[in-house]
């Protein structure tokens, strides 16, 4: 450990995904859970979870060229870039069904790879998480203005693949 | 490491905090400053923080009683609870200025402790982070509906203290 590690992270499951069938799920690990208890009744969750795929020279590179926005570059904190210090990603996603024996939640959707690991999930609360003043940096301009249609957005593949 | 860590947590900054001068500050570690580029473009980032008082005993205990829903007993992962198996917590704040520079971030307000490590920033995106359409758990029915309504609610000190 040197003096700036905070902690070792521990992997609380595994993202399961399958696009072709439609397939977004999470695995929990059997010791954790008793944490699921009650997530059933919220609608949505937040899934933080470990981009471990990301080359660590590319995440020490801190500042990026953006692919939805030519010519603007910006810093690991001002992007949501998978390539940063420590590559913590969350996704927020509605939440199909759990079981909680069986440690599996069963999402509509979630952009993880097959095979991340789950570092966390938190319900979402529209106190803490839904900020309706909120508003884009100048080179996301025009981008969807919620979560919904976002949906509608990227159900165009031209759109999508700005992302890619 | 054992077999179910993920990786090392790195420290990216320090959250500074004092309440009765109103200061809520974030203060970045010199080698991680280039991530700022853009960030004060943004008018609202979400904080990570790493609640590193949190006894691990507590942490192990995965279900616990709300103190804001008397009877009711959730899981971590249904809860907001600093207690969780990592303890990784999110704070969406407004941004009041940001000096790349210094390495210093000026926030409205973070419910983080004085001295907590900073693990992440990201920018608040409405079309991944704003969910029109999320609702709230049984017992937590009536709370505020965003962020904006959440800071008039929690301006009464009775149901500031629910949450204590």
């Amino acid at each position: 450990m040197t003096c700036e590690t905070v902690a070792e992270l521990k992997r609380v499951g595994t993202v399961q995904t399958n696009e072709t069938q439609g397939v977004y799920r999470l695995r929990i690990d059997r010791q954790y859970r008793p944490a699921l208890q009650g997530l059933s009744g919220c609608t949505h969750a937040m899934v933080f979870w470990w981009a471990d795929r990301v080359d660590p020279s590319y995440r020490a590179e801190l500042v990026f060229d953006l692919p939805y926005a030519p010519g603007v570059r910006a810093g690991a904190f001002a992007c949501r870039s998978e390539a940063r210090p420590n590559p913590i990603c969350v996704t927020t996603a509605y939440i199909l069904g759990v079981d909680e024996a069986e440690g599996v939640v069963d999402l509509a959707w979630i952009d993880a790879f097959d095979g991340s690991p789950i570092i966390d999930i938190k319900p979402y609360l529209p106190m803490s998480d839904r900020v309706l003043s909120a508003e884009y940096p100048e080179w996301l301009k025009g981008f969807p203005a919620s979560m919904e249609e976002a949906a509608e957005f990227f159900a165009d593949p031209e759109k999508a693949a700005m992302f890619e």
